[in-house]
Order: C-alpha cells, then sequence, then structure tokens
C-alpha cells in the first residue's frame, strides 16, 4: 500500500499501461488530470526506486524511454479492480465507465493485454501472437460499445 | 483513484473489513502502522464525506460507530487485488503472505465476507446464513496454514 496507495502513482502507470506512454513528455502532455512536471517526475523517481518501472540508461537532457517491471505489469489486475469499483460507486465518464466494463468482464482480454506488455516491455514473446494485439481488441470493443450507445 | 489512492484509507478501510473494527479508539489502538490520532480522524472524515463509511448520530464525547457503505465493502475486491499483488511483490510477513494467498484463491470465500459486511454494517441478512461465517472461516484457514508451514 505504500507504493500503490499514492492516487499519482496509479495514474502514471495507468497511463503508461493504457495509453502506451514511455517518454516523460508524453506522460506529462498526454495526461488527462493535468499532472504536473514536478509531481511526474517525483512519481517516476519513485516508481523506478520501487521497481514497478525501469529508466533506460539515457544521461542527462537526453530522452530517457521508461519500461515496466514483472511487478509493475502485474499491477494491471489491481487497477481493473479499482475500474469497476469506480465504475459502480464514483460519478465517471461515460467512456471511463465503457472501458472498465469491457476489461471487468473480459478476464481473458486483460490476460492477453497483460502478455503484450511483457513482449512490449521485458521483451517476453506472447504465448498466443496469433491473436489481434489486446491493445487493439479493447480499442475495438471501446469502440464498438461507444458506437451502440449513441451519439 | 482520488478515494482509494490514499495508502492510509486502505489501511483504515482494512482495519474495519478484516479487524472488525468500528470505532475510533478500536482503530487507533489496533493499527500495526502506528497510525497517528489527527491522520486517521482526517481519513475517517474523508471516508465519511465520499460515502463509504457512515458515522452513527453520536453527539460529541460520544462514541461513535462507524458502518461500511455497500460503496465501502465493495472495495474488497480492490483489497484482495492489491493484496495479492503485494504478496508477489513486496517484502512482506509470512503472516500476510498467508492471508493474502487464500483470499486470492478463494473467491467464494470473499464472496461470503461480503455478504457477511452487508449483513453486520447494512442489516441485510446473508443469502447463506447455514454457512460458517467467513470472517472465522478466513481465521480458521489462516491458522491451519500457520500451523502447516512449521513455527
Amino acid at each position: 500500500m505504500e507504493v500503490l496507495g499514492d492516487a499519482w502513482s496509479l495514474i502514471v502507470l495507468r497511463d503508461i499501461v493504457f495509453g502506451g506512454r514511455r517518454h516523460f513528455r508524453e506522460l506529462l502532455a498526454g495526461n488527462d488530470e493535468g499532472i504536473a512536471s514536478n509531481v511526474l517526475a517525483s512519481r517516476l523517481r519513485n516508481l523506478v526506486d520501487n521497481e514497478l518501472l525501469t529508466r533506460d540508461g539515457a544521461t542527462r537532457g537526453q530522452r530517457a524511454t521508461y519500461s515496466l517491471t514483472e511487478a509493475g505489469i502485474q499491477t494491471v489486475p489491481v487497477m481493473v479492480a479499482l475500474g469497476t469499483w469506480g465504475m459502480h460507486h464514483r460519478p465517471t465518464s461515460h467512456a471511463l465507465t465503457v472501458r472498465a466494463r469491457i476489461l471487468a468482464e473480459s478476464p481473458d482480454l486483460v490476460d492477453d493485454l497483460i502478455d503484450q506488455l511483457r513482449e512490449i516491455h521485458l521483451g517476453v514473446p506472447r504465448p498466443h501472437p496469433e491473436r489481434p494485439l489486446a491493445s487493439a481488441r479493447l480499442q475495438q470493443a471501446f469502440e464498438a460499445a461507444m458506437e451502440a450507445s449513441g451519439p
């Protein structure tokens, strides 16, 4: 709880997992909650120190890339549980509710997303390369659900 | 995440759910992490404001009782997911690992624990009153596992 019991750390992990962002500037510019630059820097440092992320060896001034560790990837089920809870018990946007519902109802998709993250971040080949990418399936299910629910 | 992304709030909820504590003094005295009195007071207020807890109408100086709401009870799966993650990816005590494993491997026990919490906190009768209490089954499984793993 000391590591994951921090809203900004979870938000940064979520943006890496579901937003595919790996660089400081993308994480800063793409964050919906408007995370401040110094908060993002401190949370990334904290996540690296706690071994949920690694940072490649880019020296100062270069564009460092962050990668999830296995412990970082395994926060996905925690985020799915949090999303399921929020969908039922918090006022939230329609888009977030739709995404949370897809993940809550598709344990196989979550498993494949974990495998996809292992391939991207750890270089471990996916065990089911014949299946379309989990990220693409999530996006497709999301668009279909948004369309079905009207404009 | 604004509500649950706070380590102390999660710890207070955990002590209410798994420790059966309902009063300020019990929560303060029984907390393993040594929560400070002012931190406990602010987190309880925050959990009431966010409708995860209700506080009975005891006036100042009286011994108020806190009850979980349905939204508070539904944080149990989030806590189980967090416990499963911590068991694999954090240094933690043997006792905590044993408890987390029992919960991770027993979805039925978690469901019955949720029903038991609804009975205690919301007055909703358990749908399976013929089954032994989930809290007792958890305690029994815990003691058996601790005994099996030796002194």
